[in-house]
């Protein structure tokens, strides 16, 4: 039996430069989904410093803003995605799947299993 | 105009472990081309006990032998790669790159650059 698999990642890059992994995906869905950046990087179990510094990389580097402030409310205020920021993390969902779907049709067809 | 691109890594798992990736690829590459454990360490600038070390993890979990050892000849003889081995490296550099092609076209897909 052939006990050899295929693992894959998938990274885009801004001008030649990492921007959006693994990492700061979960990091932008945390944010979208609680609405904080303090509450997020906890849920994460990274500090508050390190999720917002990731962040304002990505600000700094991005073609279009990526987080916008909702103010007021009763809880004070939400941070949430903008909608390209929203676009670009469901892209990025789908070509990690796509991908892997690949590597592992790719993986199949080079590696078949010897009976 | 769009600036973003793809970028993809894959490995091999053996039993669910990390078995080969591009460090491990270069390395084995750099024993069979050179002949030698310590030459290619070095070729690679890595510690002749980080090439060992790494050679030997592969050796006690690969399901065949990877290295072959030449006694003999006017250098003393040669470590080489079994046929086995040679055969994965052959597989694992075909699937990086069809894995890199298929990103690439998931992406364009994906992100279609906007006019």
């Amino acid at each position: 039996m052939n006990e050899f698999s295929v693992r894959s990642k998938v990274w885009l890059e801004y001008n030649g430069h990492p921007f959006l992994g693994d990492g700061r995906y979960r990091l932008l869905c945390a944010v979208n989904q609680i609405g904080s950046i303090n509450a997020a990087a906890r849920e994460l179990g990274i500090s508050y410093r390190k999720a917002w510094s990731q962040l304002q990389a990505m600000e700094a580097s991005a073609p279009f803003p990526l987080l916008e402030r909702r103010i007021g409310g009763k809880d004070g205020g939400a941070t949430l995605l903008t909608a390209a920021a929203l676009e670009l993390l469901q892209g990025f969902r789908q070509l990690r799947e796509q991908v892997n779907v690949d590597a592992d049709n790719c993986f199949a067809q080079i590696f078949p299993v010897k009976e």
